[in-house]
């Protein structure tokens, strides 16, 4: 496929849509500032870059290849060569993919390649196209730039995923059903994965940001450094994240477990009124001849009284040990708690109302 | 917004409410000790503090960012750029948030920014205006002075959070309910996040204390490994609570599996007492014309007679299998394990021969 | 067994099928590369081993016994020895196991010695004798393709196991069963065993690839470092599946007591529609001889209608606390997440104005 | 509060309750060996400390006030700052707490500072007493006495613990109850809290047996690498009862779930058996006009015959299904797996063939 | 106790049963190897090896007290202190428990302390008697064979928990009762308990094999490179060990309450059938005089025909459910899952039956 490439030449002047030999020629002029960009890359793109630039065939084996390749760095003296991982907007999955930028950074050129689309990139090419701001601040700036947007674009996915987990934290208190689970359970992968990802990301940085990189001037390392930071928030809310699945799975739990309890409480309380009452009625309906009480006029309304007085004394005694009358009690069980939470805000906020004296 | 700032002078005069243009001066005399403290943080406070003290613009946007920023520590040689975290007493959220200070040091100049309001800058300011030994004794010392504060105000919360747990613990024990887990998982949750900052914390307040940054004189170092002191202390005792939180779940869906318990028990014995009485009943009251009991005069009464054996035998049989009398067994639970925990003190107390003196 | 040897002599021509005095005269001579792969290795191959090549005893010793060696690399100045771990295509195991490769890697030979069949040996053996290429290279890049074969051939395995994981997360929400349970933990088992072995394996070509070892030249550590991000690749997909057995673990145990919940709750609604009814029906089994409603012509219709009410308003009852007509409510569980998945991706693909080209 | 000192003088001659004055004078002579022990520290105490000896206020500080510090050792090159933790055996907890010591440790001289009696000290105290030996050995083997007495004093904590954990985890399978699973709880947080406090520690020796100080004699060094020894000894045992609790919790828990087992099984049992008779009665007791078998002599004695079947065939059926009669199918479960132990004892025993001398 | 020491004069020749006096000659001759054995140490044999060999008598103290000492290597210049474990074979404990060996590493003397019975020791006390080459290689040699015996020795251990865990794994499947639980939770412990053990001694042997020990020479580095890798392999068998059990757990809890399951299916399907029609009989047996089916000749039939229809159509119900008739779903669900592990086995293992062409 036809490249995308800029060429800033040393006069300050930007063309783009470079021919493969206008590429070659500004690449061996050992000046100015190239740009290619490779999206899907083929075996003859690869071959392209390979006896372009001469890179090496293992690098560019992992820029052909459309396997996962863990973020890392690469040193050739010459060039390095990184491989980034942002989040992959395209894909239809529903758990958080992460798609991959694989850049190599020379002196005075930038070869990315992603075979997936990437925002990232293209809001990158857009910003060049309008400003060549970007690219006369050197090679290693114009790199820092992709990454840095590359990262910057997972933000709006770890707040997505905030909000999903704040949705389903309501949702597992409320009505918790199996699609909770799944939710909670897809929710928790994305965010391992993004873990996985991160991880070894920031290391990769962290490298770049200190490390004696021969192609990264040392006032671009702070830049570097600042992507690191970036990486790090992101890691630490995506560990939010982590956490609310892992209290979300806890309550879901819980309520399963609650809910069962109910269901054994409506069926103990009927057996309890029912199953004595029942004998009851049974007795009076045996056929011995010798039975007093049958005979008697008010025999009948007794019974039915003794029911009625059964039915309530039982009720009172689950009453009594909280089995009925949710509401109220749920009321006491929450109110407490509610102003234990209420105190640890209100306390440390006035807590130094008067000024610290001595220091 | 207007900077709070306090200027003293190499003469040992202390003057505050600075213009911007005194501002600059004081920096550029590189004498006397300067403090500007910046709260939320606008895009025009950046572009001051960038011109006027030609801060990193990366650092800058730090400040004025309200991203969450993970505690650090960045060299910029002529100044040390530090983000510490302490509790946001501001928030309305149920878990505890924290709030970030930035704090720029210098040589001869502090620039302390957060976007939230903190009452340790507040205390700081009254000591300073107050006496001016805080800021006699340099600009590291004000900086601990101020990172000390925040982390100090920490303190009061963990004490919140583990009486918090303390009730939980109780509340638990004696009447589990879905919001005394919902308390339990948010205790968790600020513990875990406590635990995230500080963590990153202790290695920036180490690096200070430690490392070789030219701002941080040798005989100051130490005040910084005294915060960093306090910052263990505060992790241990947050790992405590956490340790609680476990423990507390662990209880709770004990708790609800036991109260099921009961609920099948209640139903399991009303079904065994009832279910064979209702059957004698039913016999007795089929239809068939030969069936000799019926014609005694004394059936019914030992139909009566049996009913009442069986239901004292049934009763007894749970009672022996230690389903029912809770109470009486519920003791001799209790009491060996408490001893238990009496001997573990008791032993240790007096198993060394040595007197205990008034020491 | 006999030998399967190689030697490529200085002049550049190919001889196989060495006679053991010519695998000694070709190692002597210092010149040429000399292959030789033993499998199913006897004692009395451990001793040719030893006395030709002067081996260690002890690495000689690992290759002789059938124990599971974990990968290592050995230095013994004139050579290596490398043990790596691909996967066991010829056991029979329901769990994922390991076949061993030890490699003696010299200046110009190497020894390859694996006591179970190795397809990824085959492969190169066939390819070697397709093309000299491979050897024409030099010992070091001869290893490398040993060892790189083996690790590629761990990927089908890897893919199989994703695939299984797929299943089974299908079958654990569709028709959990006890041996859903048992493949998941065989399953859980194949993944962390794979784990155990490749950690390390990691780590060994890592020092390869880093390390100052004499046989391995400059330019050929790049190779292992490609396998090193093989392996890092593998571990990173294994992960996965075990995430997902994790989940898989959670959902079959949240299914299973929903599945009792279900169970519970018929109970309790037969128990609670018909209890009551039967004390009804009992009620006026009863043989009182005054009661009234007996002797009306209406009366046993109003019974049979009161019965038919209460069934409906039980009914009712437990419908509008959603314990009945599971359909629709479920259909309201699904949705709302399946949309908050939808919404995911949908916000994240959006967020950017940049429109989406063919790039 | 009055200071314990002692102080030997160069001439070998011991003095104790030495005044303000003395102490001031010995310490200033720089030559014998001091030592000043102050428990319960006021405010005063610190005082004196700072003046008469010159510690830094800092880690006055730490002596005087009443939080917890975790153990550390900071140099200040005149003297160490040693604190360390041992058990608390004063305290009123149900759980295992740790009191600090804090060591001052200078060439000649040692303070020794705790806020809560310490046994250990006490008994240094008598031995110093009783023979001057331990401190005739220099300051840097006081010191070693005190520490070394303080953690042996830890060990029968640890024994305790191990003895509770036994007593838990036979209580747990014979008669699990809530306030089990409260001691459980309460044994697991004791042992966390020693681990955290432990670990540290353990740096703590590690660095004073390895490091470079300048009051830590290099023959003393190895005294506190003995300690450092204690130490992993300490964490190894009380891991030991973290797994005992955790496998205490597991089998609680089981516990829980076959004691509803069982009172499910009675219920099911009951009502497979008693409904279905039921049934069979309420059929005769029907009122319908034809009914043949109710005219029938013989109908009674077959439908009692027929409900006494009944129940033989439910009971056998449940016993097939191994639901009753547990006493048989229990000796049945254990044997097996008793053997397996012994066995496991048994194999090992004997597989060398060497015979077991009286070595 | 008397020692057991062998010394093999520098002319080759052997000596066993050495007086105290022949064993100090021996040790100060320098010459030669000295090899003493002590078994079950008193203080007395402590003074003989302090004032003997001039051991250090920290070191001795380890020896001679019968705590447990955590695996180490002090390394006193002239001779090292060498702490490893093996299995204990001598004890009665339901867990794997271990058993010290001391070793002190001396250029021409080794000392070995153990309080326990250790079958290694005693068969290297037999290879030596038949043989002297074991001694002839020098003591470090020595050394190594009597700390590689002992690890040697934990194998059969090792495959004895892994065959109990074999056992154990069909048992939670067939039969999962109490004593399954405490048999997965000993073996547990054990696991754990090597695994503590072993992470150490892995470490130790490490430092012996890389470490710049004097006594240990070149060329005998290598054979405790040996052990070590024996060491890391045990690790990981017993990490399989360990992880069976975590399944057996699961399978175990999973089983328990599928069994719960299966009860409360009994328990709804009686209740189910017998509750409605025991109502139908019920109503029948109703005393109202104007119940027009009691007059007819066919009522009491078509109600047996209507239970028995209900009986029927609720069977069905329960079957379509599936709730009953397990035998069939049962081979449905295991069915899939094995031809998924049969594809695991065979895809993989067919997946390269055709040569690879393009290396």
């Amino acid at each position: 496929m036809p490249f995308t490439s800029y060429y800033l030449s040393p006069e300050g002047e930007l063309r783009s849509e470079l021919s493969n030999e206008e590429i070659k020629a500004a690449f061996k002029s050992n000046q100015g500032l190239l740009w290619v960009d490779v999206g899907d890359t083929t075996k003859e793109d690869g071959e392209f870059l390979e006896q372009t630039f001469g890179f090496h065939p293992l690098a560019v084996e992992d820029c052909v290849s459309t396997n996962i390749h863990p973020p890392k760095v690469d040193d050739f003296e010459e060039y390095l060569f990184i491989v980034v991982h942002g989040v992959n907007h395209a894909g239809e999955s529903d758990v958080v993919e992460t798609a991959e930028l694989a850049v190599f950074l020379g002196a005075n050129f930038v070869v990315s390649n992603h075979n997936l689309p990437l925002y990232s990139v293209e809001s990158v090419k857009h910003s060049v196209e309008n400003n060549t701001r970007v690219m006369r601040r050197g090679a290693d700036f114009l790199a820092h730039t992709l990454i840095d947007a590359l990262i910057d674009n997972i933000m709006p996915t770890i707040d997505r995923m905030t909000e999903i987990a704040d949705d389903i934290e309501e949702q597992v208190v409320q009505n918790p059903q199996q699609p909770t689970l799944e939710a909670i359970l897809k929710l928790k992968r994305s965010a391992t994965h993004l873990h996985r990802v991160m991880a070894p990301q920031r290391e990769v940085l962290n490298r770049i940001s200190r490390g004696d990189y021969r192609v990264v001037r040392e006032d671009a390392k702070i830049f570097y450094r600042d992507i690191y930071d970036h990486v790090v928030r992101i890691e630490d809310l995506n560990q939010t994240v982590r956490d609310m699945t892992d209290n979300a799975l806890a309550t879901y739990l819980s309520a399963v477990a609650n809910r069962q309890n109910e269901v054994m409480k409506v069926l103990s309380i009927v057996a309890a009124i029912f199953l004595p009452l029942t004998l009851i009625a049974g007795i009076y309906g045996m056929n011995f001849e010798n039975m007093p009480e049958l005979k008697t006029s008010w025999g009948y309304y007794a019974v039915l009284g003794f029911i009625g007085a059964v039915i309530i004394v039982i009720m009172w005694l689950f009453w009594s040990k909280g089995w009925v009358n949710w509401g109220r009690r749920r009321i006491f069980g929450i109110r407490p708690l509610t102003i234990e939470m209420e105190r640890l805000r209100g306390y440390t906020r006035h807590f130094r109302k008067v000024p610290r004296k001595k220091s």
